[in-house]
């Protein structure tokens, strides 16, 4: 059976990421940096760029390295990140957010990437793209910084939905493992549910009750589970992927942010403190940079929904070019791997036993077409 | 009217603090070393201690800071860190942290310190001292490392107990409220309420509900509500006491927990990476130290339980020496600021307008007796 066409593209083949210039806090001009940075890294990445014309065709023209890679769509409006989700799905049709989902829509691209509002973006991409086959909610999974050799874990979900029942958690599993293994290139990636404790007696009883769900799923998941996980293991070697409701997962990733912004003001008074500590930190230099690149939030920028029919990668509002480079990086890693056709093929695959004993008389044909995903997705 | 009299002990008078001597990880050397420590700087403290007569009178025999003032109470049992507390309530009548508790409710410490099993703690705590009239769920509360002036924020529940409804949140308000006075001598602290965004629109439905609730109870809670807060708000200055769920509030503190100490192996590691670095690291340690100093976990050493006739602090289960020294500190800047009858008398105030409505034929005597408590609760 031939692989789907986006699976392995042709060597030299350009894969082409759409992006909605205008949503950001910096607006388009950091974009557009981050679009050149890419650019000139990686040879096999074009854009199709939504946003208002006349701001971003001089961006564009001023930069070589984007010449014929740049496909720029005029969109005049913009999603403001107060509106409200529901009033930009009624009047948003002239947005540049709109319009980054919608060249996904259209199989332009398979990957976009936004800065924007979140809520509008989810609503968007979910009313846009609609959800897979199966899926009842999608999520959204961040990259943690953790003590794995890849140097990352993945924890969803961070913020699609403030509720996740059982099945829910289930399918959180499958694509987080799904995306660790074609984002993190972990062949089996280690699975655990956040809990307030690791013995099976904590947790909420829907918690509990979900144990046995994500356990059994583990087989036709491609997944290892290893039980309860609590928040001090979110950055840990014993697991790879925390699954989670996106109230709990949203508190827990800006409690990582707030504490890692904390003591990186504690450090810079510390060193600023007296003629001796500034003359060490001018010496420690390298070792405080190397630090600061590996806790550094914007190189973990992108949040990616998951559970569509396409994928989108949420940058963060604040993002500079290096934020939108390293979204920008991230879209394509899992354009290039066939990440959204290997995720849905897994789902089926693992969904199919009980769509097999719902309809036990017709034949297995919906769980076998499924397997063709084989054992990478 | 007089002050109750553990609010304003006689000059010189000492404050006793009972201890579990056994519960926690190392052992009763580390508990015992604690106390020294904190014997060595407060004259005004004395103990009585929980555990085995013939492991403890050694130690303590040859401490000469703590002659006269550490009374022994032999307790044959040890409650171990993976016992089920249903199974302590039934057969651990002899065990340290029974006796520990059973201190206060006899009257002859205001204050409990143990560092053993938190679930099994609760538990004792509950069924011995029961719960302060009108409060319906008890709350551990937390110190955080902050940007306000005191250094710290309050947040609770941080695992009494995985759920908390509207009413509960309210009470977690009033309790944390008067413990950020009393414990960190704020006069009005600015309460917040734990979400995924500062926006009235988010949260789910019964968090959104208890908005109302916690605003209302703010006069007579002496507190001023702010709203929302966010994960990253926790260590902020936008607030002094974050109130959630004990699910919620655990995951948060594990995570801020987890998230110091992986950066600060990072760091550790990128000192360490080359002879420059290094060096730089001996001219820096003063300010290394105080950095290190400022998010130590041991210096917050000491959950608080809060709602019960008397105040226990849970030590950490791997508390040294400093961490237990940090854990009777608090004990006793509690037990001396009669924080437990001011509690008491804060809730009865604040509640006595629902018992009012509810008994609206009555006089207003209970109201009137918890406003003794004045302003300083």
């Amino acid at each position: 059976m031939p692989a789907p066409p986006t699976t392995d593209p042709a060597p030299g083949s350009r894969i082409v990421i759409s992006v909605d210039a205008m949503g950001g806090d910096r607006g388009p001009s950091a974009v557009v940096a981050g679009l050149v940075r890419s650019a000139a890294v990686n040879p096999d990445i074009a854009f199709i760029l939504h946003g208002d014309r006349a701001v971003l065709e001089p961006l564009v023209r001023r930069r070589r390295v984007l010449a014929g890679r740049c496909d720029i769509r005029h969109a005049p409006g913009v999603v403001g990140m107060g509106e409200k989700p529901s009033h930009v799905l009624r009047h948003g049709r002239e947005t540049s957010m709109w319009g980054a989902i919608d060249s996904i829509r259209a199989g332009e691209a398979t990957v976009a990437v936004s800065c924007g509002n979140t809520g509008a973006l989810m609503l968007l991409a979910m009313m846009r793209l609609r959800k897979l086959p199966g899926v009842n909610r999608p999520a959204i999974a961040c990259l943690w910084p953790s003590r794995n050799p890849t140097g990352f874990n993945v924890m969803l979900d961070v913020g699609a939905d403030v509720r996740a029942d059982g099945a829910d958690l289930v399918q959180f599993a499958l694509m987080g493992a799904s995306y660790a293994r074609n984002g993190l290139g972990l062949e089996r990636p280690r699975v655990g549910l956040l809990s307030n404790g690791t013995e099976e007696h904590k947790g909420r009883a829907e918690l509990r009750a979900a144990q046995d769900l994500v356990a059994r799923a583990a087989e036709a998941g491609g997944y290892d589970y290893v039980g309860f996980v609590e928040g001090s293991d979110i950055p840990s070697a014993r697991v790879d992927v925390i699954v989670t409701d996106g109230f709990t997962g949203n508190i827990a990733l800006k409690t990582g942010e707030g504490t890692a912004a904390l003591i990186s003001d504690f450090m810079r008074e510390a060193f600023a403190n007296s003629v001796l500590s500034r003359i060490a930190a001018l010496l420690a230099l390298t070792s405080l940079r190397r630090l600061r690149r590996r806790i550094d939030p914007r190189r973990v920028n992108g949040g990616v929904f998951l559970g569509l029919n396409g994928t989108v990668v949420k940058s963060h509002g604040g993002a500079d070019a290096t934020g939108i480079s390293a979204a920008v990086k991230l879209a394509f890693q899992l354009a290039r791997s066939g990440f959204q056709e290997r995720l849905a093929a897994r789902l089926a695959a693992a969904m199919a036993p009980a769509r097999d004993a719902a309809h036990r008389a017709q034949g297995p044909a919906a769980g076998g077409a499924a397997d063709g995903g084989g054992g990478g997705a």
